[in-house]
């Protein structure tokens, strides 16, 4: 597999890149973002995963996220893949909240989705390798956290993959998407109307169906504009108290949905990862 | 003078605030940012400047300048202007580097500019006046600093007023507009063929002039795609060595032109100005 390098800068001492490729899962070039710290040659990093929300890119992470001091200072390498597959080809919603910009980190299997929005796979399994052959990162030390629909597609991949990451968490996510507008449109469209196939895609419901996790960190602001409708955090928090998982969840006043959220609480998670990463 | 709040949002425990108002100085409604960290009800917390390059809006520096975590650890405001009047009625230029994003902070003298382009008066006299009523600053504790045509801002304001500003930094500063394709262009366009009224905007023309600071600090990106032909730190080190100022200025191997370069350095110019505002 190879990979273009569309811009390198340097960084808090080390490189943010952008790169693409040609996905197979997707069928179309994808475009990802790569923050490698400053390192001792042949020296391999720990991994934390970035996966963002409804109509952001890699870019919106890479340009408001302030991980980069953090990542720096404690050796991890962050990868902030893309939302959905782009291009004239792929087909679109008219709203913000499916389609492209909205890939919610599934498989489709409905048309016309199923060709090209296959963002589980992408996420799961291609892009993972791509990322190990082509950085200095240890594969066998990876955490994954993410925004909204990304802290979503955090928490779902990581209670069906158990093992594959040593450290979990999520900033606003969307917790039990079968439950609420969002995920019901999403889902209901990539995946059609048996909502048993949707409960792989749900954490909530993942939970319930006996997926595990040694631990979580969640991050909520509560002048979230999404908070009632959409996300839902109680949801979450009493599911992983009935099954045991140590979830820690916490609400901070005054704070909403943006950038300004997640950058603000984003040097704790990093350092939250590192803590286990480097364990 | 009443400010019309356009955004507000909680961000590292303070408040990151866009603002427009009905300006004076350009006869156009003006945009600016302004982070307020958490503090006392009642205290006045001192006041950064920040002036940025040609192309942006206040909310570049807002948006990608990671100065939120570094001015809510010191307890200082940062005030971030726009660098031109907008508008349909403001003419412009087809360069990035002349007209609208392109302001210079000069008071243009030619038309059909002289009507709009105002900018050493609107961020020298109006939106510090206005800054000082509307937020909790203590006016008395100001430093300032900017990014290319922005640092030229920076420091060609406080060399023409001594005693204003506690501290003055620049990133990637247009140190000698006069002697560069840049502010040929800016200053003779904005000013006229008359290159005696250029050196009062231009750095190191002042430094020759008399003028003086107390220090200053400057970072520069030896990967600067901009550092040969409009930069040239050389001339302000040279000028400064000549003129007994002591600058400090640093040149780092890898850095670019970008908010990457800028966001790496900005926590330590923030440091740097809180040292000499909380004295």
């Amino acid at each position: 597999m190879t990979i273009e390098t569309l811009s390198q800068a340097r960084a808090h001492g080390g490189t943010q890149g952008v790169y693409r490729h040609a996905s197979t899962a997707t069928g179309t070039p994808m475009t990802f973002a790569v923050f490698v710290p400053e390192h001792a040659p042949g020296a391999r990093l720990p991994v934390l995963w970035y996966l963002s929300g409804l109509t952001c890119t890699h870019a919106n992470v890479m340009d408001k996220g302030e991980y980069r001091a953090a990542c720096a200072r404690h050796g991890v390498i962050l990868v902030a893949p893309d939302t959905s597959p782009r291009g004239d080809d792929v087909p679109d919603d008219e709203g913000y909240d499916f389609g492209k910009g909205a890939g919610f980190y599934v498989d489709a299997t409905q048309e016309p989705w199923a060709r090209h929005f296959q963002m589980r796979s992408y996420v799961e399994d291609e892009l993972p390798a791509l990322i190990g052959e082509h950085f200095p990162a240890d594969m066998d030390r990876q955490g994954i956290t993410g925004h909204s629909m990304g802290g979503h597609g955090a928490l779902t991949i990581a209670l069906r993959n158990p093992g594959r990451f040593r450290s979990v968490s999520a900033f606003a996510p969307i917790v039990a998407p079968g439950a609420v507008p969002w995920g019901e449109k999403a889902l209901g469209g990539y995946l059609g109307d048996d909502r048993a196939t949707w409960r792989e895609y749900d954490a909530v419901a993942l939970i319930e169906d006996g997926a595990r996790l040694p631990g979580m960190l969640v991050d909520q602001g509560m002048a979230d504009q999404f908070l009632v409708e959409q996300l839902r955090p109680h949801l979450l928090a009493e599911a992983c108290e009935a099954a045991g998982i140590p979830a820690e969840i916490r609400l901070h006043e005054g704070y909403d949905h943006s950038y300004n959220f997640i950058s603000t609480f984003m040097a704790d998670h990093v350092a939250w990862h590192a803590e286990r990463l480097k364990a």
